[in-house]
């Protein structure tokens, strides 16, 4: 699994106090980014030159509110690898409390800023193979 | 059906020139928050002074990227009502092509400032008969 | 002047039931992005082919808390207008009050992808013309 | 000087690949929230619960574009201390470059959830105290 921690800030949080939800997803895709980062060796910041990796399913149980301060541990594995797409699951954790669990699907693209046409292609067997190390079944 | 019309602005947009899906759910929060307002009669700006409403569980699966200058209908509709919560469909499309379309679960519950705690609550039998008119069997 | 009207939303608000400030910044972004689209007919959609407009400067006074439900009367116009470069007051009030007011300075750049550099580039003669009737002196 | 370092995430950049200002003024507000909580030991977590601290002028002046990956040393420091109110130098620098500077001042006020006004307090003696280390004269 790999995992990450994200305290949740005054910016997070809606009238209510606790984190409004579009906050949560971005905090998913900044796991997301450091898992391509740090695990992948797939900066986002290489990655985007040609590629891209849209998020084209998405599926979010949210059990428990989250609040200011709260240091929420984010773990992130694989539950499918396709040959140009990931799914992963997810978990947001606080002290013993799940506060959000789902599932995500990704594929890889390759961009063409000229066109409006987003077209799949296969993850190199170099990310192939670092992608497999967090498969969990 | 509860449709709104919302166009693709700059801050929407990611790097890649499409929608960054964390925004998308920024506008699936503005759609539901007219609907209260709009056809339930339940503004944000007083629900919040005892209610909320989090959402508790979201599917949503992106079908085509949608680009800046895009003009997107949201549609919104009651696919299950409980007691305290209520299961909305929802899709976004722009032209002929669904942009994304999923379901959002949400629930009614007591806020109390003072504590930590929130507390599931029913809708009131006014708000149940108008969210009855946006089921879809 | 430029005058748009927009409605405090659940997601421009924070813990204490205010907007955020970031959030106004968003809200002067989309009025900027509708000024060019409406008055200066250079839609963001088409400019970012080839241009960009970065914000260089930018000075705001927060006069009056903003609340969910407010609707906001956003307005622009411009205080100077350089080669490359175009400087704008703006306000934004709800019914007699003033709830921040600036000014916000903008240079036309031309993109090029492949590098990082970003050149200050006159705008076009006849977008000129169309900032020129938003001068107020 | 308080000093702290924030990457540029995918989420902060815009279609031009460069961060969106509006994202700069969240990397901002964090930075203040870090400084009440690290230095002045007035965590946003309990401040919030009867207090807030309104941004009421911002002044910016933006330098260089900042792009994905880069790492931001972000510095925070006082250059008028008030009653109830605070200015704050600030600078965002990558490598030898000044990626923005600017200026902006907070009032400490009494939050009363039950009414539209927000009032001026003084802050208590101990945080004068301790904002008074981060003076520069």
């Amino acid at each position: 699994m790999f995992n990450k921690i994200e305290k949740v800030r005054f910016k997070h949080v809606d009238y209510a106090g606790i984190v409004f939800y579009p906050r949560f997803l971005e905090m998913l895709n900044d796991l997301v980014e450091d898992w391509f980062e740090e695990a992948l060796e797939r900066p986002f910041s290489k990655i985007h030159e040609t590629n891209g990796i849209p998020t084209v399913d998405l599926k979010v149980q949210f059990k428990k509110a989250a609040r200011i301060g709260d240091e929420l541990t984010k773990s992130l594995w694989v539950s499918k690898l396709g040959g140009a797409s990931v799914t992963c699951g997810f978990k947001f954790s606080h002290e013993n409390d799940t506060i959000l669990e789902g599932e995500v699907t990704l594929v890889n693209v390759s961009l063409n800023k000229g066109t409006t046409e987003l077209k799949a292609e296969p993850f190199s067997l170099e990310t192939r193979e670092r992608i497999q190390q967090f498969v969990i079944t």
